[in-house]
């Protein structure tokens, strides 16, 4: 298959380029390197500085014989998207190329502006691209649990069907969610069903949890080849930060009460999902909504698995409750569905201890290079 | 009160500003003339040619001694809309800024995505514009009923409680909307109400049904006040179309079986509506969302009366189903509720046979200059 990877430079987006390249399909990997400027903008660098997409590709086909082509340029440029699908004519896209960071949209106007533009463009680009130039192809959008937000009933796996008064309808389950990040990811799943109805596109929108992990089969093979991992306040998702944290030998800090319950996921299951929705797509004219995490997890769940793996590892792990920056319920129920992925073949990876101890034991290999300034929060909600 | 209308030149953000002018409020009108302009290319001019916003404001000042302010620039562009807000500050702001017209939005590519970057970075800055400059003012912002789109369950009034195993929670009611230019207006209540939550904005969001009128009490002081008529295709909303339509000799054109049943209001009571949200704002962290129409008709019953009232006039009104243009159901289910506004005060202009009659007879002293070849749909949905 010809697969498109927009975002093809980040922390999902370049595994799964190596992960489909592997397998033997035409993989295009398409970045403007926008999470490498802001990262660097804001002081936010991820651990292991990783080389430029180009030279990853020129690495991974010298350790595997595969090729992966690479674009650098906007997504958000209909131009350059309509040439890329126009020469590509991919079998499916897979749109990672958003502004990742809830923090980051959270700093004020201009990095606000710049999230909302990035990622509904690239969003509306990829509908049109799509519509003139590949009319057949499956868009695979990565969305995020966060556009549920914590509500107080069960969270459905995208759909919710709603009864009044002896009647009934099928709608999007609301959605409301606890930084404009997210909620672009809420504008972006209204705009792609808008085009579905009315032009039957075929979508895959995957609502998915935390990431964690450092690395994937085709990473193992060549460190340069390691996604790039960010444990700061910014760009890193809290596992990833409490496992640095551990390490640094400085308190895990957790944001408040820590009951925030959310679904998290390996980073090989990421792999797996993106996959097998690739190879089991949506139908024209369907908005296909898969729930995409494996474990639910409260972050004094988390906060303390860390702590039992790292004690026993001699890190002598502490756990530090601090002020929160972010608008967000600290205790609240949570329970959501996520039988959709499972149902297509997903073989959880679970965050067992050796999964935690393989993580840390890792990043001790990279200690003196954790910067602690970058970890407590810099950017709080109001 | 000092009152920011933003679009202060369009159908109903220029009677807006006579109206609040005329009861001594301080009224600044911002405009960057887009519809102008969007009608000139579409040769879709109103019916009778409108003198510019300045002008408008000078005909006003000389009839009734009142002032408006004008500001000709554009609200997509914050540097203009910080330069407003910080100068005028004003304490409320009612946001009519956006590409306005559901078969524009429908076009193509160009026309699509200036709909979506108008009509979200309107919203954007006004939001923050509020945020930096005038905290405490209270934002209106016109949103459409469109937003609901044609569900099998009642409209509820912007929100809805939901059940599910002994626990319940309140969300936006589910919108799904049938043109891009309605879903920018899902996009602009999801970031209305994330901005709301997390820095308790105020915010007033009304959901409004289609507007018909030729005009209000100060249009009616001298001709030139009056607001611009769309009757065309594009612009034109079904009342105003099938007027003009009657006048003209060519038959009503009905889109499909005309079982589309909607929400309507007389431009009088637009003005109303806007007055009363003022005159009673939103608190700090509240998105109230009033739905603001007054009668719900199929277009069948529109056809219906526009031809009883144009026969008894001797206008001969033909009635003639064409192909729907567009993608919408038409025969559905269509109950919504519209207390909120009746609570605050509306005293609503009902569309009775005087009405249309007086409506036709403003149409007729203008028949010569109704060009037929803007009617007839020019825009399909794929």
């Amino acid at each position: 298959m010809r697969i498109l990877i927009l975002g093809g430079d980040g922390y999902l987006g370049w595994p799964t380029a190596m992960s489909l390249a592997a397998k033997g399909h035409d993989v295009c990997a398409v970045d403007n390197y926008l999470r490498r400027e802001m990262a660097l903008e804001t002081n936010s660098e991820a651990l292991i500085p990783s080389p430029n997409l180009d030279d990853r590709a020129g690495i991974f086909e010298a350790v595997t014989g595969k090729k992966i082509r690479v674009v650098i340029g906007d997504c958000a440029d209909y131009t350059l998207m309509s040439r890329v699908f126009g020469e590509f004519k991919p079998n499916a896209v897979i749109h990672y190329a958003e502004q990742p960071s809830a923090p980051y949209s959270m700093m004020g106007f201009t990095e606000a502006r710049k999230t909302l533009n990035n990622n509904l463009n690239a969003t509306f680009n990829v509908i049109w691209a799509v519509m003139k130039f590949a009319p057949d192809c499956h868009i695979i959008k990565l969305g995020t649990m966060g556009e549920y937000g914590t509500p107080n009933i069960d969270i459905e796996e995208g759909w919710i069907e709603i009864e009044r008064n002896g009647r009934s309808d099928k709608f999007l389950y609301p959605r409301q969610a606890g930084s404009l990040y997210h909620t672009t990811k809420v504008l972006d799943t209204d705009l792609l069903w808008f085009y579905v109805r009315t032009h039957g596109v075929r979508v895959t929108d995957l609502m998915q949890g935390p990431v964690y992990g450092l690395s994937t089969p085709q990473a193992d093979m060549d460190e340069r080849l390691l996604p790039n991992f960010h444990y700061d306040d910014i760009f890193g998702t809290v596992v990833n930060r409490f496992l640095t944290q551990a390490v640094a030998g400085v308190p895990l800090t957790v944001y408040g009460k820590g009951g925030q319950t959310r679904g998290y996921l390996n980073l090989n299951d990421t792999l797996q999902c993106v996959e097998l929705a690739m190879t089991n797509p949506a139908q024209a004219g369907q908005l296909r909504i898969l729930n995409q995490f494996t474990e639910l997890f409260s972050v004094n769940e988390i906060a303390g698995r860390v702590k039992a793996v790292g004690d026993r590892m001699g890190l002598n792990v502490r756990i530090e409750s601090i002020q929160n920056p972010r608008k967000e319920k600290e205790e609240h129920y949570y329970n959501a569905k996520h039988s959709g992925l499972l149902e297509l073949g997903l073989k959880p990876n679970y965050m067992t201890d050796d999964v935690v101890a393989g993580m840390l034991e890792r990043i001790i290999k990279y200690r003196g290079m954790i910067d602690t300034k970058k970890i407590m929060p810099r950017v709080r909600w109001s």
